[in-house]
């Protein structure tokens, strides 16, 4: 298994991203750009999403592409993050245009996490976001920080700091997949020893510590009967999430995409326990760049079924490396 | 971590399991029952499912439980076990009764594998599967067989056999957890090494052979390219398929269950690698017995998410033991 040139989700060819992070919140937005439309799908798993734009992506849905996705701190007030990025496209020419002579129309989904317990000066009026948005898009390029940055400026996993993480897996033939995610998950990405991440049979080249369970330990209840069940980290609804992004070269329709979305949630069941539970708003958008063409002889689940498979280990590798990252900085 | 009294879903006060094993079809049956009637949800995860009365367990739907479960070998014809449980429960007096003087009519949903391509007579004309339903009706038991029995008996898992698998957590509080799965599925439920299960974090006792990642294996591609994308064990949609049940004594809504459901895919997700392809018709229910009472001042939603974590783990361990047993007898 052979990661990408940089080992981001921009491995992927047309992708950048930008982030664009407000040190006086400490909050931010990182945002996903394709050079042209985007095929995507989307998978909103967690019982406490904050999302935008995702019933557009629906398989019997109109669009079914998509210029941009953004990922943000802020919960709900995050969600205008999307305004800023769309209000820019536009701007440039970037979006569908119903008629000719009318305004290019971006179609930006949007997923957000919650960092408003966090530290940082949560006081403003007017939220930050919609601008954040807009500095993204004048952010962005193929290289990207990792850790405490855009999105996951705020993020928390567990108990310990979460943040930006990305990765990406070569396959061969053209097919490259990536992930990137925010990490602000509820569960540990970590085995009871607080050290060892779960994802470690994942990890390519130490990429996120190179530490492997030595010696194993025990399995252990995350929140054990004596903590009278209110010793998860954090425990109100829509307080914890991972959001993320995994995107191919493979020229996959959208109904594809969404089967990668689905698969590439199995990368953070591997990366976090619990995960999915009724407080995580964990959301997982697919995209398809379409640089890499099918064969028209090709049994087109199957490839699905493989590219699907590198969702979730570079879903899971980003995760484990967004909370190395963010530890380390 | 503690296991309960028999290891098996059957630690939930009031559940009972049944088998129906047809040697000469090489296939079978096995059927959850509750004692009483069992508040239940469901979450449909693959991408090639066989179910039936999925629907009627949808949030806004009106019945919201079950009085048993049927996971069946024999693909679309695996669905007419149903049949055959639902007339011996009616005739036996158990179902809901929309009219004091009506036949008591029961909630019997179903999940099915495809084990048609294995072993075994399959040229019936008329399906076992009725039959064995109402078999599994009269088979029922607290204590129950692992492995090639009932819906597990032709099971493949990735290339090697698969099975009925079960496990069991006791909370303490009066909450146990539990899990039945016949396990069918396209991806390996071991690393590299073809031995060392992915689901050992989660094993307790030694259930599953007690095997440890003493040399860890390299990260491998599912498919890798030189496959040219045919090198899954098996590739028909359809053919592959995790199916499984997560129960718990909690005094549950049909909702919450849901998100038990929707929790216990991770177990799948832990344990097989890939899952939820294109291929698998992954599906899992959650039922909930309701002997144990919540207190009325507790934060449900914790609560699922500590079940939830629970199941996913019983899910995990219920796959690995179910492929021990299976490569075993």
């Amino acid at each position: 298994m052979r990661r990408g040139e940089l080992n981001l989700i921009t491995d992927v060819p047309g992708l950048t991203v930008g982030h664009a992070t407000d040190e006086r919140s400490q909050s931010g937005v990182t945002t996903l750009f394709g050079a042209r439309p985007l095929a995507a799908g989307v998978d909103v798993r967690g019982g406490a999403p904050g999302v935008r734009e995702t019933d557009a992506l629906a398989p019997d849905a109109l669009v079914g592409q998509v210029h941009a996705i953004v990922l943000a701190g802020g919960s709900v007030f995050g969600l205008g993050a999307a305004d800023g990025v769309a209000a820019e496209l536009s701007h440039a020419g970037i979006g569908l245009r119903l008629l000719a002579h009318t305004r290019a129309i971006p179609i930006v989904p949007a997923a957000v996490l919650h960092d408003l317990g966090g530290d940082g000066d949560k006081s403003w009026r007017e939220p930050p976001y919609r601008r954040l948005g807009a500095e993204s898009v004048r952010a962005a390029g193929r290289n990207f920080a990792l850790g405490r940055v855009g999105a996951g400026r705020g993020a928390r996993a567990g108990r310990v700091a979460g943040g930006i993480g990305s990765a990406s897996l070569d396959l061969g033939d053209g097919f490259v997949v990536g992930a990137l995610v925010a990490v602000n998950s509820i569960g540990s990405v970590y085995y009871a020893d607080g050290r060892t991440p779960h994802a470690w049979p994942y990890e390519i080249d130490g990429e996120f510590g190179g530490i492997r369970p030595e010696r194993p330990p025990p399995l252990v209840d995350p929140a054990p009967p004596e903590s009278r069940l209110a010793d998860f980290a954090r425990l109100e609804a829509g307080t914890s999430t991972v959001i993320g992004i995994v995107a191919t070269s493979a020229a996959l329709t959208g109904v594809e995409c969404r089967r990668l979305a689905v698969m590439a949630h199995d990368g953070i069941a591997r990366a976090v326990r619990p995960s999915h539970t009724p407080f995580d708003g964990d959301t997982i958008f697919a995209v398809a760049g379409g640089t890499a063409a099918i064969d028209a002889g090709a049994l087109r689940a199957a490839l699905v079924a493989r590219l699907g498979s590198a969702a979730a280990d570079c879903m899971a590798r980003a995760i484990a490396r967004g909370v190395h990252e963010a530890r380390g900085s």
